[in-house]
């Protein structure tokens, strides 16, 4: 997506060797009609394969995903980072390692929001080494649902994280895929 | 808003004394339309103040932020309540007591996103004992922001966290007033 390509190159910051900051517009500040569009983008790629469910996981594919729920009129599931007092009954969940925090936390979603009724679209603000993708689908085969893919706003591709996925057979779809990164450089595929 | 009180009281789960959980439409499951007629509602309500950003606190307050976003056209900041790698520079901070979850986190905001050229409105989903809410209208005023006021979407009255607040001044909108929870009744304001 160009539009995304060069937001990034305007507003992207490169810190050490391999994060990016995005938090002007994407994980901290968020941009809304940017991220609609987004949104819409996502789903027109995922038209027509019947999706029933938005599965994300909080809290920075929240405002992405909900765009791409309002683009394919789907109701959005957030899987937690903790489980909540709210959370009764059976609860799916994932271990997921994060990378940029240095931890590892469970999430969990309840299982009355996800089923084996539901075509399910995955979608997330970063792919980087693939944990909380890897997380997900891991939820949605818990569930006996049927993945229709993943889409992702930008995709490390150098951190491999949807090598093992595709391998597999999952459909990812990246608004932007960056190949390589150097101090000030970014080169999308 | 009518459609809301129709979908707590359809939906919506009364949990021990005073925890409704209505995580099939809010805050795990999220119905977008819904969302987006919320966020508009909620953006009427401040319309003509000169909001120039919204701030929320993750999770459950980003979609709806999103929608207040959308509606307003100005950009929306989420609180973090983990720092992240990405966080560089100053940082606003306000810790937050959680009931439901009965911990103790430290929210914040990058100083870059929320100046004393803004005009703030807070969005969050719920206010009950309003410990998210003081710590937001902490974060606003430690930018030296104008803070417009606070748009919620349920407020549980009988937990009193607006009395404070709105002793000070501060200006709470909230869609949905729930006065008392008994075993399978709620009343609303």
């Amino acid at each position: 997506m160009q539009e995304l390509r060069e937001r990034i190159l305007a507003d992207g910051v490169i810190i050490g060797k391999d994060v990016l900051r995005v938090d002007s517009f994407l994980n901290h500040q968020i941009d809304p009609a940017f991220t609609l569009r987004m949104g819409q983008e996502l789903a027109g790629r995922f038209a027509g394969v019947g999706i029933t469910k938005i599965l994300t996981v909080e809290a920075s594919g929240i405002a992405v995903a909900m765009a791409v729920g309002l683009a394919l009129c789907v109701p959005v599931v957030f899987a937690k980072k903790k489980q909540a007092l709210t959370q009764e009954g059976t609860v799916y969940s994932a271990k997921v390692f994060s990378y940029t925090r240095r931890e590892l936390t469970h999430i969990t979603v309840t299982a009355r929001y996800v089923g084996p009724g539901d075509t399910v679209l995955i979608i997330d603000d970063f792919l980087a080494h693939g944990e909380a993708l890897q997380g997900l689908v891991s939820i949605v085969r818990q569930a006996g649902a049927k993945l229709a893919g993943a889409g992702i706003v930008i995709e490390k591709r150098f951190q491999h994280g949807g090598e093992n996925l595709r391998a597999e057979g999952v459909r990812i779809e990246s608004l932007a895929v960056i190949d390589k990164m150097e101090p000030g450089v970014i080169h999308f595929a």
